[in-house]
């Protein structure tokens, strides 16, 4: 039987930090939120993103542009808000349509708003070890496991998956970390082998619970990144799973978080701890 | 029996290529590069990375400050190259005396002119996979390994050592050839066995011939990064020696590469080859 990391509890945790810390110094701190188009994915993001906001007594500024945006109109508001001196942090919700080139258009945030880190220069401060914006995915799963009492320093770790947004970024942060880290993914072979290797093992590969009991060594930590919508018609009532098989993961692992309830709401919790170190710059 | 991956002969290969293209194309090249003190060791790259310039037909300035050169007078002269669009690339030669922050100097290179990739900006644009300056001696070890037709995808790869210069942005291209990465350091336990893992090990730790066989899977892919001075009459007249004990460890390897005429070479001739690149962008 595996301990639950409650991810719900931690991220409420750091944002009464945050709260308390701006209330206490009294800190102005603004994020402004751009959409493009009416993904309703999005929509729900982007107002989570607002809530999580007026709870820590951050100013937040919606921008909501059609779908049919230019990318020079887009980058002319970024201009604009890297510009204007009360507007701690800039997000642009992802993924843009189609004929706008996103990495263009992370490039043009000035990087001491870039409070999504994923920037090149916020990227590459992450890896040279220098202070800069960490993508709230991956720190807050850092988080989730520090908060938690596991010990990371000498530990075997696979991460799952190499994303831009997760994986790079985690095996960066869990090398910092001293963990003894590898990466595998879709070229991978003997893939379940490698994974029952680890300690700790970070799951993000955007499958339907794929991962099984037979990737997980017994007492391994192990963190599920997925997060996919299912029929609850076929899924005993559940309306949600992650990348992992919970029911068959939970009872070989120690330590297991929960989806929904583990690393979701940690991303806007540390995106909240990114717009407050932001605001700390000024 | 090890085949040996010969970094003298490739170097020279990739250094003629860059020669070749430069006069066929005829490009306009320039390269600066500052040395600041007078470390010997230091002096003799400049004057190696000189010479591979005048052999591929790239000009080179040469900027030799004094040891108490202030920090403020190296960034004055690196803005004056910056905006010298005569100069297509600007390299600092490392370490630089104490009381300069080597990061400030890094990052006063403009990234389009930072052709030791050592920037934010770079390393930040290998990671997320879009265009821009890869250090020099990762990006050789890539060459060695493709030139000498060693099948990197799929592999199991660990690279030892998690330095900004070799380590880090090793794992990374590895990563980027679809190998299966492993990075291993100093807090990592049974090193050994991780080690043995390894189809393509990567040594980059700075010891003396500290890798021995039981670090060696039977029939590996053995890079050495290493190169350290040694007393030539307590070791059988050898100069010099890598981080892995080449007579122990070639007879179980695959492929292995000597020291020095192995890693070594090939960091200038990458750096001819990124100096051509940014005189491409030109």
């Amino acid at each position: 039987m595996a301990r639950i990391i409650d991810g719900k509890k931690i991220s409420q945790e750091i944002k009464d930090e945050v709260r308390a810390e701006i209330e206490r110094e009294g800190i102005k701190a603004c994020l402004a939120v751009i959409i493009v188009g009416d993904d309703p994915a999005s929509q729900v993001y982007v107002k989570n993103k607002k809530t999580a906001c007026e709870y820590c007594g951050i100013r937040s500024l919606s921008y909501e542009l059609k779908a049919d945006t230019s990318e020079e109109e887009l980058k002319a508001l970024i201009e604009k808000l890297n510009r204007d001196s009360e507007v701690d942090g800039i997000l642009v919700q992802l993924p843009l349509p189609g004929h706008i080139n996103e990495d263009n258009i992370i490039e043009a945030i000035d990087p001491d708003k870039d409070v999504d880190g994923f920037s090149r220069r916020s990227v590459g401060a992450l890896s040279i070890g220098t202070d800069g914006f960490v993508s709230c995915t991956p720190a807050g799963v850092i988080e989730l496991l520090k908060r938690s009492g596991v010990d990371i320093a000498g530990k075997e770790c696979v991460v799952m998956g190499r994303s831009n947004i997760v994986g790079k970024p985690m095996a960066m942060l869990m090398l910092r970390e001293n963990a003894t880290v590898t990466v595998v993914h879709s070229k991978t072979r003997h893939i379940e082998d490698i994974c029952s290797r680890a300690d700790i093992l970070i799951v993000a590969i955007g499958k339907p619970e794929m991962i099984t009991h037979d990737y997980v060594k017994a007492g391994a930590v192990v963190i599920d990144v997925g997060i996919h919508r299912i029929d609850p018609e076929k899924n005993d009532g559940r309306k949600l799973c992650g990348d992992v098989d919970y029911a068959d993961v939970e009872p070989v692992a120690s330590y297991i978080t929960p989806v929904p309830g583990g690393v979701g709401p940690m991303t806007i919790a540390m995106l909240m701890k990114n717009v407050l170190k932001a605001a700390g710059k000024r």
